[in-house]
């Protein structure tokens, strides 16, 4: 576990991970310009029947690119829903399906997910409920969505009670990484995807976070040496695991560190206020520092998270009025809980993340209570 | 295949088969009492949290009873919908995931689909996609889903495109088939399930079929020692095919014998003015007499269908006023089909069915033109 600032290699050629598993494993392709290039797409498609679902912001930007490289024998659909994570819900999703009703999909059809994590998450779970489970293919054009969302099969929309309450584990056929589209992300959602890629530092890999820390400065400039080996090992350990535990019931939990906190503040301050990643990278901050009062991380560890996320220009501080009751109330919903215990991802080392379900609520209570509020 | 009277045996003792599909493998018990002995249902809940799942007709009839059975340390909710197949809309299935949400359930939660096969349906894509999936358990109430519906981990809902339009493959821990209920069932229910009973000897079984025709006035009658094996052999054949062929990539279409007639005339009609198995049963003719006219059943196997058919009481002719142009715009729209053509599963002989995609479409045409109208 020494750190090195050597792990990923530097390169700008296309690579391939592969999800392992079993008859669902698939390749995810990593590299420019491979939006516009249907040689990545084709060997995926389940038939001649094709629905391409965006949003008003990528639309104009990549939409045109994907069809064009399509051949005249598809029979190719389009659906342009609003954009965000207010919209991520039950009622955008049975817009796909009346779209594909309508445009008379059969099961041998493939759902093309053209966006951010939003997209993909309501385009998998069309996918994993129509006619019983359809094709899709991810092509995700935000950082967080190419290094966290898009990868390992979680599908599902928002309930008015709770993040991501409602929806299903369903594999993509192929995941297609256009580090290209980066070159369009606003700052705000580049930071937001840093923060996921910080967390596979943190919980599985501190060699990898020492080589982000060094490198934080070229990422956020979208320096291709830096973004492109940090996507690759972002999403060979998200495979990793996923092909560990594909239904979460171990290891898999590990990668939702900061986002109990983190789902606690999207949901109190509306889902699209804080952007995922910010409400994560928040929490991870949260998290660190409850593993220091538990006594596993140092100060300087605590320092070192904080500096990091700091780099990513993600917010150091919970929303301003968001109460230690608030977080609690909203966090007893959390999918990991089990009858009644709260689980929480906590950091045994930097590097190593553990499930944890014993934190005394006085000492959880006295986090939430002093962490600084914005 | 020579047709004899004693296929399946005749006893009243409890009995259990099981549904083999390795780690999603589980039971079906059958036999009287079953609903209020909590022996059946403990040892397949996942956690303290059970909802339970019935609707306006069953409710009166046998939830008392159910929850009279659980222990005190469960946490058991109930919710009750209304009742009929026009409810199943995902907006009940909404109801259900509101429902959880508002009484806390994570994902060690347990749902009980206690009813029809429109409650089973609908409670397990409620399960399917509740926190990206949790456990169920199937407490048929009507012959219908006995032998059929709660059987193999097809769930959904109707869109108003098409029947069961969206929904998941989502198994049951454990299907508890307590034959006591059926004595509240009216007849014309009884004979909706007898169809489905009438299609496993059609599609699979000649004996069973056989079997069957000398039997039907005391299946008509409840007799116990008609009902509870023509239940067993109906739940054994189904077990069989759905081990063969989960999701449906072969064998398992055979199940759908008469159902693409079926969801034609249900939809026309519009959801819940003919029973699922009314509709399936003068399918089965249908298709029956397309089987004639390719050549492949004698003009005296239809008759035998028929006349099984008649003995069930159930309808021999389309609904007044459907149209072939009704048929075939409904049909177009049938799961079974891929790309552009129509699939259709038909009897090369009594007790053999095949899935056959170059019917003559003129030949269809004929058929629905020339089929009997009410």
């Amino acid at each position: 576990m020494t750190p090195s600032h050597d792990v990923p290699p530097s390169h700008d050629a296309l690579s391939t991970l592969r999800v392992a598993l079993g008859e669902r494993s698939y390749p995810i392709h990593i590299g420019p310009g491979l939006l516009g290039d249907p040689q990545w797409l084709m060997p995926h498609l389940a038939g001649r029947q094709v629905m391409v679902v965006t949003n008003e912001t990528v639309a104009p930007l990549y939409l045109d690119a994907l069809k064009r490289g399509l051949p005249d024998e598809l029979e190719v659909h389009a659906l342009v829903l609003p954009d965000g994570e207010a919209t991520k819900t039950l009622a955008s999703v049975e817009r796909i399906w009346d779209a594909l009703l309508a445009a008379g999909f059969n099961r041998r059809c493939t759902l093309i997910a053209l966006g951010g994590g939003v997209i993909g998450d309501m385009v998998g779970y069309a996918a994993a409920s129509y006619q019983r489970g359809v094709a899709f293919i991810q092509i995700p054009t935000t950082l967080l969505a190419q290094v966290d969302s898009s990868v390992g099969g979680k599908t599902g929309v928002n309930h008015p009670r709770g993040k991501n309450m409602i929806g299903a584990f369903w594999q993509p056929r192929a995941v297609l990484i256009d580090t290209d589209t980066l070159a369009s992300l606003p700052p705000r959602e580049l930071s937001a995807g840093l923060a996921e890629v910080i967390k596979y530092g943190l919980i599985r890999d501190d060699a990898f976070l020492s080589w982000l820390e060094a490198r934080m400065p070229a990422l956020r400039r979208l320096e291709v040496d830096a973004l492109t080996p940090a996507i690759e090992r972002s999403c060979s350990l998200k495979a990793e695991i996923v092909a560990e535990d594909e239904t979460e019931q171990g290891v898999r939990a590990l990668l939702n560190l900061g986002h109990t906190f983190g789902h606690a503040i999207e949901a109190h301050q509306g889902y699209g206020h804080w952007l995922h990643g910010e409400a994560v990278g928040a929490g991870m901050l949260m998290a660190a520092e409850l593993s220091h009062r538990l006594g596993w991380l140092e100060e300087d560890d605590v320092t070192r998270v904080r500096a990091i996320l700091e780099a990513a220009s993600l917010p150091l501080a919970a929303p301003a009025g968001m109460g230690e009751a608030d977080f609690l109330s909203l966090m007893r919903l959390d999918k990991k809980n089990l009858d009644e215990r709260l689980r929480l991802i906590l950091l045994r080392r930097l590097g190593d993340a553990c499930i944890h379900d014993e934190t005394p609520p006085e000492m959880l209570g006295e986090l939430l209570e002093n962490f600084p509020r914005q």
